[in-house]
């Protein structure tokens, strides 16, 4: 959205575009390594070898910048962890696949899209404003992508029909969460115990539209995704 | 250990010691609303209308800071989510309250000991330096305290001899992590979730040292954690 409008309020040229997409990758780059707060104008003309001024008239002050660069990167975490799982037949697959890509993303690298709204998630958390409202935003989204991908399975009748899905889109989400700061803690396995917890869930609620046997542990899950793509 | 080596090299009087005691709560405030980055020798002296080189021969550098600011809200965590739990009775009730109050220190109120903690993990998790590592030893020293108190329930015989005990710390710590994440994203009944998958986790452990029926639902186990103190 503030992306959008800033293009408006830019030069409309393609090199302008361009130059702005450049500005905002190293914009995302700061912001993933040393917090959102940390993203000045100046900071980011010191890294750019631009000028304050040149910047100033791209984005107009560091509340703007902060917005477009969290709409830039909202668009790799969408790349990263949601558009892949299209691809991905509905119902009980694409939820694995949804919460699968998330940790993927982080483990591919320290600087990743799903770290950057984690951390935000907790630094923002309880603060007013704008940027927090931003940030929660995308990744109440994502709340809502599972939930949709819930009702599929249960249309597709991989669920059982009265089960109360409510509480599951915050459940899985916080298994995520969870272990991904006690993989910041240093505990190396939290992401093999999530996904076996994650197939714990989702053997919990499905039917027998998806073989027993495919639900038994997570290397026979992963065969029967291939099996099925 | 920063704290008592800053005290050393501070004037070793009492009215020294008071002054920054004082500075350190402010400096401790700061940093729970605004991020320990946002903690500045400059924004400090502002907000304590001292002179910047007063609050300099305190403290000498940001980073000595930012350790004594970190030194200082460790004191608190301590007080919040730690001391409490030894008035309760070895064993199950004790690693329940280990959690218990980690959450009550959330729910109290936006900038609690808990929060800044959870926070920093996130905020300096994929960082280098002696910030992030301060941040982590607090949690990993909480990690710690979760498994001399499995050792104890062990002991005690409240928990089947033959367990493998080693994961149930980062699955603790990760359940509460996880509900924080949901809670700050809106999901009011994170808490209540969590509560409850302690108890499921402390109900898969438990010998007939406990009484079966306390563990049956978050409400029986506060009943018979009443009766046992």
């Amino acid at each position: 959205m503030q992306l959008q409008k800033s293009r408006r309020d830019a030069k409309p040229s393609s090199r302008g575009d361009q130059t702005r997409a450049g500005i905002l990758s190293k914009a995302v780059e700061i912001a993933s390594r040393e917090g959102l707060e940390s993203l000045t104008i100046g900071r980011l003309a010191g890294q750019l070898s631009m000028s304050k001024s040149g910047l100033f008239a791209h984005f107009g002050s560091k509340q703007k910048l902060q917005l477009a660069t969290i709409e830039r990167a909202k668009e790799a975490f969408t790349n990263d962890t949601l558009i892949p799982s299209e691809a991905v037949p509905a119902g009980l697959a694409r939820l694995w696949s949804l919460c699968d890509l998330w940790m993927k993303s982080i483990e591919q690298g320290k600087h990743s899209s799903a770290h950057f709204f984690a951390a935000a998630i907790f630094y923002y958390g309880c603060r007013p404003g704008p940027i927090a409202r931003a940030n929660t935003a995308v990744m109440r989204e994502r709340l809502n992508a599972l939930k949709r991908t819930l009702r599929e399975a249960s249309r597709l009748k991989e669920i059982e029909p009265d089960t109360d899905l409510t509480e599951i889109p915050g459940q899985l989400t916080s298994i995520l969460i969870g272990a991904y700061g006690v993989f910041l803690l240093g505990e190396r396995d939290a992401f093999t115990e999530a996904r076996s917890q994650i197939l714990g869930r989702l053997r919990s609620l499905a039917t027998d539209e998806i073989p027993p046997d495919a639900l038994e542990s997570v290397k026979a899950w992963r065969k029967y995704l291939e099996k099925i793509l």
